[in-house]
């Protein structure tokens, strides 16, 4: 997952790099160790077997090309994994993987990526919003003519079009940063009933959580409402990015020409051009997240205690997602923080329409826009 | 939208009652004669006006097949509705439609129909939760096999099994709960920058929002996050739905038997077969949501200040995601309300994996979550 | 399937007539005629049965609200309808539904119905690309400027942009007739292997085929890869009409202003308006078609021999996108049969770039697209 | 795109290999290579520059991840990499991409990728129906029970249930054989008119085609029915392997066991379990497929010359469809295979509805799909 030639490009380079094949084998290693600590904890194993199993990952070198092969015959990469680890802490093996199944450790492992990754994720929309809220306030006032249906209709200000575009990143950043905050670990044991660690489980469950910084949850093995609320998240994201970077697009247009990119890319045979690529990019990263969406929320029929399909149908995709949307939002970023303003444009194109520039309460409007940010 | 021959079947019928053309009617007219007191509360048109208009109004009889008809020249329904009203109203036409765009009447009355029919979800989410609520109680020490990745794995409790249900169903509802009631009214004029009903546009909004119990807000015209967050507030309640649809058409199946539907599908040629059709068309239905979700996701993409083809996406989308959504939880809701368990098949399957019906912490389980049930 | 008040305004009222609950109801009854008279045909039944069956089945008046209830219990509208025409049919009424299974008439039925709304799709397609063609001749060498990124490039011909909007929907009508041409009827029996009507049941199929102008297959309850190919088609259909609609949309804006719709949305507020109404809802019927086909690509895991949801998840879904695709064809045939083009302003835009206007080998590619028109 | 982790458990890796960064700067390379020559053959540019550059680029050796840096700017790698080429063949650096646009070069590299990778895809398709076609063939008389909505129903054999298997991976695969057959090479110059060509373009192209081994066409910027109809198919496959990959899971089932995987993933904890992890893992695969196959189809509305953001979200969405088909066609094939059939199973499973075996016409049909075979 990722593409050192595409990832720059599509802005997703920043979050690729917390989701790539290193982060996961680091996650799901991070997971071990604490859950053999957590178990510890509640003198399920020795305390020593822990802390040896804590030192022998922090030195364990597991290629994933390999764990990928190895992966093959038992269905998920921790089944191999585990059988590493515990080779590698000797005696202290017996304490690996304490009262777990592979779901308890790849969810939760799924469950860190995302956070690591979603941490890119609004920081970059947070940067974006504040992009265009500095364009708001700095516009506050510029008269442009308002276009709905692609025609021209009454003033506005950009200043209220910039305020729109900040509400909505700043309504996606606090939405996805309540569904990345709520994420909780994994862990029920074989069948969901914690019956390896009983009657411990709730509270190694517990330690596990701590001990990574993620909040706690009954079992959720067969119930992915949250890996839909993610979807669904990451997926209005990318709709918030896609708002500006289309207006950008489409004021940057010659014959609008209200706007446009600091690094604009030429081309080499036409160097009048001044492509909006950053924009234009943020679109195509943002168009990639309804579809990929689709497919974790249509994922949620989990048969029985773990599901022969939709689960592992999660992990790529979720991925995916989060580069997609991620990227959406680092292009988008860069291309407002950048953005050149054409007042004079802005002034030439209204006229074609009226000469009167009043906005009724656009001025007003950004102020209270601006002043209800989270 | 609607099928008077497929919407009992899919559970959609109370849901679409609440959606089709005369809902659409409705809703829009409710609009326009709340927009007009509002308007007149400010003193933006003379209250007698207003009266006149809520008059008439109520006497209106609209045809939506020659308003759809009329519909077509200007783009939208509230344009020929306008002038219908107007005609009626007498002098008092003049106080029809202050201020607003066909934008604002066309999203409120949105708003207005996806709250009643979202009633319906809900409570059809609420019946399918405590159905299955009921289940995990009286099953909470029945003993069965776990199964994951379609094999027989360790012994759970069928008590375990049905809180699982409840506890993906009861998220769903909290969460769609949450983005129904913050569903807010739409007003900005042609612009979205309240021109026309300058400086009293904020009041007539506030007092619009008011009058139609609705949340209040700044014009969103091109601002979409809350039309994608319903989006997938419904797509996850259809996931929540289609995990226990799926587990009963399973267990329902003839050689694992530990279900069965009260009012089971019979066949003609076939008088052995008991069918569970309300868990086979709650899967139906619920499939249908995610394709739907993304297709109202993707529709985030509204440029300038008023999109040309992203917002009229929306509007039969948006109605037949929540039938999606609707028909499942109904049809689930049926199932799970007249679900008779077969604890002897339970434990003859059981049987052919262990003896032991040790489930672990599987029975505590249910006692918290069933006590955490909001 | 269908609404008063939006299809004319999507162009989905042609389509819808053919795929309303009538027109099911209707397919329905047409199938269960003509297979008793194939039966009839390979002596499965009495000839003179079947005619009275015929008789019979052409005065039935049923009325889809009252199957659609009667439904809920079987599972589908064919159980309860075979009943009614049995009783209606008398002692005849043995040789109703002979051989056959609920599914063999509903995925029949299905054929028949997209057979149907197909035949206006596939009209409405013809007539766009002949608008489009037309254009393409009248401005074979019409100066304008090429946009590539929204920039201005160099120059071309607006014929060679409208051939290229011709090419588009050719490809995409050639197809969907080929896809719509291929479709069978089905015909397996309860379990798919003809046992009901052994060893006659390949001829009752082919005499069914026949008489309904179908084309003949083995059973394919559970072998849906035409229900994927047809949702490709009609989405591909739906795309080739997104692109023509989307570039007049924008060729429409008042900057650009080098087309205009015959007839213009205007504004009640707002008479300079001239809005591209017929693109603009081309544009969001055809944004709706994506998603409706990836739950029909989705739904292709059908289980075992009859798909306990996936199958059931077909039938609105189709009926939805048919009229998506159909509308989207059908708004911008309006839309190109109408366009009126401005070649003054399209020197003029030009003309910011360049005073060139020669557009290298556009003119000859007009020819030769032309030329080449299926 | 690709994941070492990941790929080799959901069958990509063959096709991930053809699909990787390495990869498409080989299939770039090409392209301008191709390109020289064929601009020579037609004397716009001097044989020997054309065989220079095809000298010096045998040499090349490029970054994928610095040619990734540098395609930010100018927002492809086409850009930076003419620079490269044009760079390292000194003088004949005039005759590096003549005539052409970026997007020439993009597009047909993609053409080329998806044909390399393509090819895979339909090894395992056939793969896959071959195996599925030994079933048929060896279990033409099987008895088995047939299962419709999950109920036991009547006698079928498992040659007929594995014939339909084979019946849909064929249609499939001659599908898409038929669309990766007809994908031609793009040569449109800057605005698509040939100019910088002129008069040889099409000449130019012809050749471009013939060293590629692509068909030929006129100029398709912004013509994207191809895409679609790619991506159509290419989830019709996964769609096809999705149908046997479920039905195998549900075989395998510990109550039912008609079918196992000849490698059945084991359990650390379970040893007892046997889980058919190469149908899970295709069903997984497959599963992504139609989200993915949205995108590209909702991506065809490219606007003017060249898209702004559609053209795109092309890119890395087809290598991951590309690995989701592929990956579903090569997991299945493994499964299918390899599938062990327990006939013993099958008859004590039927024998709970009936004692009777009459298949009707499984086995005839069996062996007519079989002889239909492509």
């Amino acid at each position: 997952m990722g593409s050192a030639l595409f990832d720059p490009l599509f802005g997703a380079d920043r979050v690729a790099a917390r989701l790539d094949d290193a982060s996961w084998v680091a996650a799901l290693v991070a997971v071990e160790v604490a859950l053999s600590a957590a178990a510890a904890e509640q003198g399920l194993v020795p305390e020593a077997d822990a802390e040896r199993i804590a030192a022998v990952a922090a030195e364990l070198d597991v290629d994933p090309a390999a764990l990928g092969r190895a992966a093959v015959e038992g269905g998920n990469p921790v089944i191999p994994l585990v059988r590493i680890l515990r080779q590698a802490a000797g005696e202290a093996g017996r304490s690996v993987h304490p009262g777990a199944t592979s779901q308890d450790v790849m969810d939760t492992a799924a469950v860190l990526l995302t956070g690591w990754a979603g941490e890119i994720v609004l920081d970059d929309l947070r940067g974006a919003a504040d992009a265009a809220a500095a364009l708001a306030a700095a516009h506050r006032d510029t008269a442009m003519i308002a276009r709905t249906l692609g025609q021209q209709a009454l003033p506005t200000t950009f200043g209220l079009v910039a305020a729109g575009w900040c509400a909505g990143l700043d309504r996606a950043r606090t939405g996805l940063a309540c569904v990345l905050g709520a994420l909780p670990v994994q862990f029920g044991g074989a069948a969901g009933t914690l019956a390896a660690s009983h009657p411990h489980g709730p509270a190694v469950a517990a330690g596990l959580a701590r001990r990574l910084g993620l909040a706690d949850a009954a079992p959720w093995h067969t119930e992915r409402t949250r890996i839909g609320e993610l979807a669904g998240a990451l997926a209005v994201a990318a709709g918030a990015c896609a708002k500006p970077a289309t207006d950008v697009v489409l004021l940057a247009g010659t014959e609008l020409g209200e706007v446009s990119e600091a690094a604009p890319g030429d081309s080499s045979s036409m160097p009048h051009k001044r492509n909006p690529i950053a924009a234009i990019t943020a679109r195509a990263a943002a168009r990639r997240a309804p579809g990929l969406a689709a497919v974790l929320l249509g994922a949620a029929d989990h048969e029985h205690q773990r599901a022969a399909g939709p689960w592992h149908t999660e992990w790529q995709t979720l991925g995916e997602l989060l580069r997609a949307g991620g990227g959406a939002a680092g292009r988008l970023r860069t291309s407002l923080e950048g953005l050149v303003v054409h007042p004079d444009r802005m002034l030439e194109n209204l006229a074609r329409t009226t000469t009167d520039v009043a906005a009724g309460h656009a001025s007003d409007l950004v102020d209270s826009l601006l002043a209800a940010r989270p």
